[in-house]
């Protein structure tokens, strides 16, 4: 539990909501593996799914309800709707099985706008309510805990207000104990939402939660507000995955609430896992995180602007909002056109590698960046060739694991339409001459597969080191095919991910440079 | 103009602060292309770069006073700094600088937190303030209208709001007609930043302009708080682009203003193609456009649950909190790619191709549009190829002026390190069968050279036409080098400019499919 208790909620619903982003698809076993992340930062309530309307909701309760998910923090929410119009409530498949479901923690979805009710449910008001009532009745007098979900509630009262007032009252006199004001077409701005929210607390006294979807690009600071007008439980997604924009990011919201209003939401260890958990989840999604998120993105604290370098070296909190290691993030200076010593000074830092008793060696690593990054090199976003630049430059580096002989790459479109790639690498490895030729999708996959087939009998980690990412930059002004190619590669072993670079006239040597830096930065690591 | 002419501002720094965006590197061609669509949309100013501290955008300036750029309704703008503290402000070339861009609006920027001045800067408020006073009279009186972005704004007025005050007062003393408020460090949420804002207009009297970095993921909320707080001049970035998470987004921003507050910012007609420039910006900046951005995004009105399809094509105002029509996106109930009957049908208008009265060829149009768009074919920024789509469709192309049949290219890094690459392509052109070898600096280049050698002496329009352009993108990221390839190409013949695309799992396939779109695109405007 947080400092404070019950009486503010952190409520996730990236199992049933966020599952509703496009290209999501969550396993049972990733739908548990989400719940334990989420668990394990501290949240007060994991909305599971909706059990009896998703099978694969069904089986995840199942296996809860059976000692597969064991939580330390949170309690476990089935999401449901209510009877359906003209169903005794005891006799609807539908709420029986959130009762089935085993969770101490129900959250019902009833209709609030007035249109909704009489053109998508087709029933009338008074019937909405009876079935919101008797809903949680049923469910409270079976010992659940019950929230409500009041769908479209700010576009209902702003048409209705009567109509919606009365859903959230018929809950709360069925025994609900938050009702939840849903912004579901996200059509919101904080100022106008904040109003209403102080307006239904004020007419009804009751505990209100918020919902807020990004259609306007404003769920998090709609959550915030909703919270300065006096909502205490708060309805997020991790990395604000969900339906059309998306929801709430349950990071950025968190972020603001400890660092901007300073309410304790989550445990005081757990916010310091705000990056790892958003990284490990965007995984688990199988989604590339989001270099830019709020918070927890890689480039949340990363500064380009080369004349502010040497002053953010001095004064770091002049220039980041917030400590980065509070969120678990890192602060980055980037390497850019405007690099000065300052910039490679912090970088070296960041790497390791003291550059400040060395101002000589300083001032040859800022000329032979300066002169690469003229040529098209860039290494913002290649921390790993950087590392070994600098390496090289301090004579710090061990004996390349590798050296090229020659390599051959022929491309074929044949008379018959069929396209063939061909390599053929001649490298000098672990003192023996080795020739191999391998076929691929295209030039850099063909070159790739040969240089794998020569080195792997001899470099045993090899098998470990995966591409995972493959850039293309052309750098062109007027020169068209001509043009310099930059590549970046980035690369992973299962534990690390590490991006080189390579440019070139010619894409496939630049691409030649960045998968042998790749290389080279994992010997680097298995022999140093 | 819009409806509210120079009362209010939609003020453009893609091409300045968006560019400081990890990953971003904009040439000036790059440049001048942001601009022309920017400009189509008609934003109010556009900030070209900091003339005199970067050569790129020296250039762009120079070539924009040359002529490579007319501007319909925006105007163009030049950032950069005050005058150094102790030198006389005709004394500093960053200044002159800024003269020498020719741009008729000067937008500088300037410290206004006392701790900025006296740690980053190591000055007094004093000198700070006779900084700004000199440098804004000078540029007034050379002829220029003068906006101050006053940096680290809301922190600085926090910790002490008379020096902050006092530094929006000397822009206004030395003629500036808008001060910007600036949350540098983007750490504000909307209710106290509007706060902030009614307090400076009250106090001052000041026209207002807003600037909002996204650390919070708040930076269109606030940015329309502070719209509603009195500001009438926002800054904002093309899909949010910018240093760390980026800034207030123009798409989500003008969305915004205009159908939620009602604010005719842009003119009428230009609200449905945001969605279209906000992904031709995306191209020509080389990020993959965010498909869950609001407004904009291809998910943004796409809906996934399934059990409300059915009620969403009775009634979709019930369920989309604006029609996706208004801003050029449209509702997507099944997975589908972008393209729909009525984009394509506008887009054979704007061709030259009536489609309405051809409802089967349509028809047939779409499906092969989905079906390439589902293979990872763009035609966003490539016009030129779908005119060719839509011509074969319609059987109203010509016979191509060659056919292919069959090409090698074989890439040499030799063992003395030199690079070969060579390329020879068998083509039928004019009744003959011609064969061709040429060098290149690079596959691509190689097979071009080839190509032109082998049609040069039968197609005698074809010395006109020059590659301006070439662009990749990777375009799955799981897969590594066996990714499928997207390439982009522009040509022109000194006239016209024409885009054409090519996608393979090979790159230099995918490179052959866009150069033959290229020459057949211009053969169809010589016979035809």
């Amino acid at each position: 539990m947080t400092t404070l208790g019950d009486s503010f909620h952190v409520y996730d619903t990236t199992l049933r909501d966020g599952a509703q982003r496009e290209g999501i698809s969550y396993s049972v076993t990733d739908k548990l593996a989400v719940a334990r992340l989420l668990d394990s930062l501290g949240v007060g309530f994991i909305e599971g799914g909706w059990p009896g309307a998703l099978p694969k909701d069904t089986e995840f309760f199942a296996r809860a309800a059976a000692g597969d998910l064991t939580l330390k923090h949170a309690q476990l929410v089935a999401f449901g709707s209510t009877r359906k119009a003209g169903v005794k409530v005891d006799e609807d498949p539908q709420v029986r099985a959130l009762l089935d479901a085993q969770a101490p923690v129900v959250t019902l979805v009833a209709k609030s706008d007035r249109r909704h009710i009489e053109r998508a449910l087709r029933t009338d008001v008074a019937e909405n309510c009876a079935m919101v009532r008797d809903t949680v009745r049923f469910l409270v007098d079976e010992g659940r805990r019950v929230f409500l979900d009041a769908e479209h509630f700010f576009d209902g009262f702003a048409f209705d207000p009567d109509t919606s007032l009365r859903v959230l009252e018929s809950a709360v006199e069925g025994g609900a104990d938050v009702v939840v004001l849903c912004d579901t077409n996200g059509g919101q701005l904080p100022l106008g939402l904040a109003e209403t929210v102080a307006d239904v607390i004020a007419r009804t006294g009751f505990r209100v939660g918020i919902h807020c979807q990004d259609d306007t690009s404003c769920a998090v600071a709609n959550t915030i507000a909703a919270v300065q007008a006096g909502a205490t439980h708060v309805q997020c997604t991790a990395n604000g995955y969900g339906e059309r924009a998306g929801n709430a990011d349950l990071f950025a919201v968190v972020g603001n609430l400890v660092t901007k209003l300073g309410l304790p939401v989550l445990p005081h260890e757990s916010l310091a896992e705000l990056t790892r958990v958003s990284h490990a989840l965007a995984e688990i999604a199988n989604i590339a995180p989001d270099t830019h998120q709020a918070y927890v993105g890689s480039s949340a604290f990363a500064h380009k602007a080369g004349l502010h370098a040497s002053a953010i070296k001095v004064d770091p909190e002049l220039y980041n909002h917030i400590d980065p290691d509070t969120v678990g993030n890192d602060m980055r200076v980037l390497v850019t056109e405007m690099a000065g010593r300052a910039s490679l000074e912090l970088k070296g830092r960041e790497l390791g590698i003291d550059l400040t008793r060395r101002p000589e060696a300083l001032t040859n690593v800022v000329r032979t960046v300066k002169e690469l990054e003229a040529g098209g090199w860039s290494f913002e976003a290649a921390d790993a060739s950087l590392e070994l630049l600098l390496k090289r430059e301090l004579s710090e580096l061990d004996e390349p694991p590798f050296t090229l002989e020659s390599y051959r790459v022929v491309l074929d479109h044949r008379q018959d339409g069929v396209i063939v790639s061909e390599a053929t690498v001649k490298v000098h490895v672990a003192g023996e001459r080795v020739i191999a030729t391998a076929e691929g999708n295209g030039p850099v996959h063909a070159l790739d597969a040969a240089l794998r087939k020569a080195l792997l009998p001899h470099l045993s980690w090899l098998d470990t080191v995966e591409l995972n990412d493959y850039k293309v930059r052309i750098l062109t002004d007027q020169h068209g095919t001509d043009a310099v190619t930059r590549v970046l590669v980035e690369s992973t072993d299962g534990e690390r991910e590490w991006t080189t670079v390579g440019v070139h006239g010619n894409i496939v040597e630049a691409s030649w440079l960045a998968l042998c830096d790749a290389l080279v930065h994992k010997a680097s690591r298995v022999t140093g």
